[in-house]
């Protein structure tokens, strides 16, 4: 038998205590042992909770308690739960989070902490996916080449419809706020930092490459405009927010941006609130993984996974191999590095010259232009919508620049990356 | 270090062999020591490998080492690796197989016999993916509600190309044994059987379900025609070779056959030689696992991990909770207990009166047609398509009897289940 103490018991929290209660069966089956939520922490002892846990507001007895094994964070934020985790794990118990935030910003200070004891974090990547367990048990043999994933299920919700809908970005917005798939404030999600976070795990898990939020590329959704859609669907594209990891070399990409990216392509057919993430393997290919990434229960299903494993592998079963690079000497590639294709709208005066001013100031930076198309819009104004052959990310950046300067452009430029 | 004999030095065997001795880096640092695979054993020596460990036909002295720890068993057939495999997990070494009619058979016991070592299968279902991971561990608090495979590439390329290219299934068969994906005698490809085979695995780790391919439902591809996929398009189905458990009760489905699937499911996406596997858990909900169910090196990828993970674990770690039914008192449901909806093909005389006739006989048989199509043949023929609401198996079985005595029915009917 193992005691779990449940830090947090708000929809996830509340979540692993009933699932292991009622799927006692199962649960027993796989780990061997009987998995007992025996204390849930919270702040506030007077709210009503649909558990059947002793609660208490006392965070220091239970992470004192010697009869406590495994210890779950599910507080939210990042200070605290340093905190907490680091203690508990100093008193040698196991421990299981799905908290993604701390995980990108302490998760190499956690794991050196957690040298002789077990500390997982299945459910803070894609939720109830296993997506940690495929690529560090299932896909161990391989290096990792490349992730694509789709890990923040409000801008896919978003995307997808504005995709099959035609709706506007501010609409869609404010509907997925009303139906409590997109925060008050939205940045988090929107802007890309919460699928972000979840990439610098994983960009640990493959590569054992520590970064920071700060160190990568992070773009949001905010700038899509149906505009951006009907011309990716011309060309069989579909636009996606995707966390990428790419090996080049010894060094690796990781960026999180919006992408068009082919309808072909298995990731493209992840649609709505659901993640799937794609993984490129050196030897297994391309392997994909998908599911919800976000609830109660599938979190809870994952968090639980955890827990399982540890009784089974015991509680002093550190994670191997990510304390330092898996291959030596990898590195956080520099943004400007990327080389790839890429589209961009330019509203732009719906005069005689203006196409091939735009053309020249490409051309200058190296840029040749693959498919164009103009869409006239109100006010002798013009969407100039092109995509571009393969180029370089700083040739780009100047060109975007330089066209943002010319008295022709009548708004800020719009790029997307295009997957290739 | 970990001393690892490969019994049977084919396209796996080698890919096994050469990715320990390439991948060393990321492997070693994942198991957390160094995995050698030190001998093979072949039938003949005389054959060129592309291998360079020491290679041995005295298999005997092989399993007899006490230096060995792990045996990879990749023999292929039943009966000779079986005692291959019983003799090593006795002389109490880990065992990993790929080798999928081994375990069809077999697996109970073997299971039962590495009561107190480690005996895994990764590779024996769908390839690279690693589903039984998923299944055991990344699922292992959710009862299983139901999976649905697609587990065979060949059907899955032979049924692809039909759909796409609307070609019939014996040139397609041609084409497909011409470029090496199926068989000189493909029957246990395209009847189902290598799916019943993983689809048995498979239910052992969900369920702890002890079942032999003789027991359950396994029908193949090879009367689906051009005329049944273009009516299953008409109505927004694809047609799938799919391997399906599905929990109703007590009692649990376990089946192979053609289905017309929703075109909107994820798993009828999966498309050419790939593989993918749903699975319905009963708290996380779906999720979807895909990649190259063949191949060299995607199967040693699978038993690679497989090794990672005993590595990691310890030799004796047995798997947990499939010796006996995970529920208690699950039981195999008969095939005639079925529910769903049927798609038929009638090759019917194309005169006045039959409809009234067919829907006559179904009807007795409670039977109600949902969405009827007749397309006129040669010879005052015409094939009748028609779909019906949800029925009883029983029902249809005695309404097809009905129907191939029927004067006005021309051709044994045709019947593919609906997924519904």
């Amino acid at each position: 038998m193992l005691n779990i103490a449940i830090i947090g018991v708000g929809t996830v929290g509340t979540s692993v205590a009933q699932i292991l209660q009622d799927n006692k069966d199962v649960i027993t089956a796989r780990a061997g042992c009987e998995l007992v939520p025996t204390v849930g922490v919270v702040s506030n002892l007077d709210k009503k909770r649909d558990v059947n846990i002793r609660l208490t507001n006392d965070i220091d007895s239970v992470l004192n308690d010697e009869s406590i094994d495994i210890v779950v964070e599910l507080m939210g934020g990042v200070d605290k739960p340093f905190e907490v985790v680091k203690k508990a794990l100093q008193n040698k118990k196991a421990v299981v989070t799905a908290n993604k935030a701390l995980l990108a910003y302490h998760r190499y200070e956690l794991q050196d902490i957690a040298a002789d004891t077990a500390f997982e974090y299945e459910a803070a990547v894609a939720g109830g996916i296993p997506i940690i367990n495929a690529l560090r048990d299932g896909l161990g043999a391989n290096h990792i080449l490349g992730i694509k994933g789709i890990m923040n299920g409000t801008c896919n919700y978003m995307l997808t419809k504005m995709i099959n809908e035609g709706v506007e970005y501010d609409q869609i917005l404010k509907e997925s706020q009303e139906l409590g798939y997109a925060e008050a404030d939205p940045t988090f999600d929107v802007g890309g930092f919460d699928a972000a976070h979840k990439l610098l795990i994983l960009a640990s898990i493959a590569y054992g490459l520590d970064a920071k939020p700060e160190d990568i590329l992070i773009e949001g959704i905010q700038d899509i405009s149906s505009a951006d859609i009907n011309f990716a669907k011309e060309f069989n594209y579909t636009i996606k927010l995707l966390t990428i990891a790419k090996k080049v070399g010894m060094e690796v990409e990781l960026r999180v941006h919006p992408v068009f990216i082919s309808q072909d392509e298995m990731i493209a057919k992840v649609d709505g609130v659901m993640n799937g993430v794609s993984v490129i393997g050196d030897k297994v290919g391309e392997t994909m993984y998908y599911g919800p990434g976000a609830g109660g229960d599938a979190t809870a299903s994952a968090v639980i996974a955890n827990i399982i494993d540890i009784a089974r592998r015991g509680k002093g079963s550190p994670m191997l191999g990510y304390q330092i690079p898996l291959e030596s000497n990898f590195t956080l590639a520099s943004a400007d590095s990327i080389q790839t294709k890429y589209y961009l709208r330019l509203e732009v005066e719906d005069k005689c010259g203006v196409l091939s001013q735009i053309a020249s100031i490409l051309g200058e930076r190296n840029i040749s232009i693959e498919t164009m198309n103009q869409k006239p819009l109100d006010d002798d104004r013009a969407n100039l919508l092109l995509s571009t052959h393969v180029c370089k990310e700083v040739d780009i950046k100047a060109a975007l620049k330089d066209l943002e300067n010319e008295k022709a452009v009548k708004a800020k430029p719009v790029m997307i990356r295009i997957d290739s």
